[in-house]
């Protein structure tokens, strides 16, 4: 196996030399071509999945269109051209004492980059989802390795893509999957010297363990791993008190998808008022009454169980909810249960992820108490603060303390349900990903791909279009300072 | 000394926490301030410096320019506003099945940032230099470790940068020197959980030291090292022929400061041709008539003498320049050697920098073998080419080549001198650096020290001023997919 998977990076890095080069109008061409393939899978990718992974049908063809418009919203930023963050500070040979060089920067791809899917996201984070997308946007050449849970659907997925490569006439190895599911395949493909960065999602476990092999290459290597998080959300006493459609919409968050989203709201933090027994009731009977969800395979299912019983133990920790009981070793039945501030903040166990429909809400007797407990806490991909508009001024160190832990702050919405767009940021302190500066989620994904390259007094006959003077493809461009659409004239370069 | 180094960083997380909510002007402010009382050292400063380094006076008045040239650019970076990257997507409450929410994200400062003083640039990578410059500019407080070989140069900079915090009315722990220069000082620093990024310019050995110390932490942090290279410069045929000018211009700026730059051309590449002999007679007779420098400090006179002597004792390698003996034990004489590219293809030791007045001239035999010598170099700071302009497009394989493996590419000019401006990119593919996505040098640096923090559904008067509707402080924002200065009108809100 050894030899076929290094075979797999060093035809990655082949068809990465010719990848690289074909201009960015035909790399969006491929990726709409990629979502037209996919969609021409039609029910059988959506039944697949369905098989496989007891996600329901909606949810499903939900997810399927978001991958493809992930796909086309890169093809569109490609064909902007306006992310390459060009850059161009035009030379002065008759600068005193030496001349001012012309220098010209972009970005550029960085080579072979090896995605692994997610369980959870068996379209959207899997085989042609964010990551396969972003890169291959960057005009990075892909090498998926499958995730074992769902390899009906990732291959099925896999074949379209190798129908768009073949539709658009490009390398046939510019994208490739990797079927040997085993751990130490994922290994040895994120050792391989051709490797130049990695895209994973999933568990802490998982994703350190690759971030570890990478930095002790002898070239080390950016992980980008998005492991998830408890993901806090702080609920005010203005709006426990006026406990209105709040314990209900909490609770869907809290089950959707059987809780098997990293948004997942884990940890509801509370300050003890006049309403907040009603509320908590309100709420515990919304998750009791819900029914054990399916989770994605049994693994998952036995982990979540084991996990919150764990967390159940903990000293202090009450059970709000016993929920109804599974009938199969795949379900997770919904959970939920109280604890005081003074113990949470002691204990490590109840600040690590219990990945399904469960949360613990911590009951604080103080805002000074609150923001002790946000202050315990480690790095997360989203925090939430529901409160009434008139009373969040009076929590500016919740808010402060929140925005320095999180890559997403919430106010008054679910932290399930990551908007695809530029202006989002899926990618929070450590350990909620390894890398907090870029994001998973959204077009600006692309950004972890690529690195500058800056030319010094080249000839503009062998500068890439992008930054000749002429700026053909009317892209956003910061020309000696000024961010612009315009082309260089020669006659303001001569008399500069 | 365990626990006043703790201390320093308890200290700056606390000034962070004052610093990172004043506004970007005050921040100008400071930095215009630190410049202008570097300037206010006059002569004292130059002369420590001239003693410490021993370089000279107009070299140390040009770099003290540069250092407070660097201060003001980011003054007038955080003046324009445009760099925070500000992208919004306003929301849409009617959208059916879900509403979309409104999304808003900016850059923020990580927190206390550790910055290593560089030996060769006594100023303008020391302690007040483009590290620390750049970390203030974003927001992040910083503990500079002084360099040994400069303590004095050090200490007069920082408190030129006290004063300024005191004439600004700041925080006095916004900035902070540690003046124990032990490793184990500055690994205690990498290693103190509040530190959140680590700058440091210097040795490969010491700048992958402390990469790996960041990343084996409880929480991994990145260290931006910009390690050095050996810069190789291609040497195209019918410019050796031409044989006019550049020689000396080789020459020169392979003796400039003693050889002491990161982009010194250690490395000439050249392909066989008529007019070599003739060439390599002119460039070793310049070298030859060159006097030792004085280097920055006997360590460093000594190192560069042991790998000099390593390098012309490997196989193939010819010595061409004897070189001016020595009379101080600080002195490096220039060197010059020559080998084939089949022995300085299968040799790791030639592969590596001599810190000093030395290159080494690989001769090809054609542009085959010249792409394989290309082909055999790990990642370099800068890759330069000197050709007839007529003959590059005949060398287009290797320009690629070079481009894979560079960060700064340059035609017909000296990779010595490093430009300060946006355009700029300094770092290249690692050993050069330990992440190439970033810059050292221009205010691009400033992106070595900050996250996007995103807010959903916000409420306006609790967003930071640059996400507010109004855009008061004029800044470049991406607006639902398109770059503008202009206000987000209420009016058109309520349309979308």
């Amino acid at each position: 196996m050894s030899d076929q998977r290094e075979d797999v990076l060093y035809r990655a890095e082949k068809a990465f030399q010719v990848y690289k080069k074909i201009t960015p109008q035909k790399r969006a061409e491929f990726l709409y071509a990629i979502a037209e393939q996919i969609d021409l899978l039609g029910d059988a990718l959506i039944q697949a999945a369905m098989e496989e992974t007891c996600l329901p049908e909606p949810r499903l063809k939900n997810e399927r269109g978001r991958t493809t418009n992930q796909l086309k919203s890169f093809a569109k930023l490609l064909e902007a051209g306006d992310w390459l963050q060009a850059s161009i500070d035009t030379g002065d040979p008759e600068r005193k004492p030496a001349p001012k060089p012309d220098l010209r920067k972009m970005l550029y791809p960085v080579g072979p980059v090896v995605v692994f899917g997610a369980s959870n996201f068996p379209l959207a984070f899997s085989t042609a989802g964010g990551d396969t997308a972003s890169a291959l946007a960057s005009g990075c050449t892909v090498v998926v390795k499958s995730h074992p849970a769902h390899p009906r659907t990732s291959n099925l997925v896999a074949n379209a893509i190798r129908a768009a490569l073949q539709q658009c006439n490009l390398h046939e190895d510019i994208f490739q999957e990797v079927t040997d599911t085993s751990i130490e395949a994922g290994q040895q493909l994120v050792k391989h010297p051709l490797t130049k960065a990695v895209a994973f999602t999933g568990s802490y476990q998982g994703g350190k363990a690759l971030f570890d092999i990478a930095n002790q290459r002898e070239e080390p290597i950016p992980v980008f791993a998005e492991m998830g998080s408890i993901n806090p959300v702080v609920v005010l006493p203005g709006i426990v008190r006026e406990n209105k459609t709040l314990p209900p919409t909490l609770a869907s968050s809290i089950l959707l998808g059987a809780g098997q989203f990293c948004t997942n709201p884990g940890l509801l933090i509370t300050i003890d008022t006049d309403g907040l027994a009603p509320f908590l009731h309100k709420l515990s009977a919304e998750i009791a009454q819900a029914a054990p969800g399916t989770m994605l395979h049994t693994g998952i299912a036995a982990s979540y169980k084991h996990k919150k019983s764990e967390a159940l133990k903990q000293k202090g920790v009450l059970r709000l909810v016993e929920g109804i009981a599974e009938t199969t070793d795949r379900q997770g039945a919904p959970g939920l249960a109280l604890v005081d501030a003074h113990n949470f903040i002691a204990n490590t166990v109840l600040k690590e992820e219990v990945f399904g429909p469960y949360s613990l809400i911590v009951k604080c007797e103080n805002e000074k108490q609150l923001l002790a407990v946000i202050e315990s806490l480690k790095g997360q991909l989203t925090a939430t603060i529901f409160g009434l508009p008139e009373e969040l001024p009076d929590y500016q160190d919740v808010v402060d303390s929140l925005h320095a832990r999180c890559g997403r702050l919430i106010f008054n919405g679910v932290p399930t349900g990551v908007e695809v767009t530029k202006a989002m940021h899926h990618g929070g302190p450590f350990p909620s990903s390894t890398d907090s500066r870029f994001t998973s989620v959204g077009t600006d994904a692309i950004y972890r791909f690529v690195r500058p390259v800056c030319y010094q007094d080249f000839p503009e006959d062998l500068l890439p279009l992008e930054l000749k003077n002429k700026n053909e493809l009317n892209i956003l461009r910061c020309v000696n300072g000024t961010w612009t659409h315009n082309a260089i004239e020669t006659f303001n370069l001569q008399q500069a």
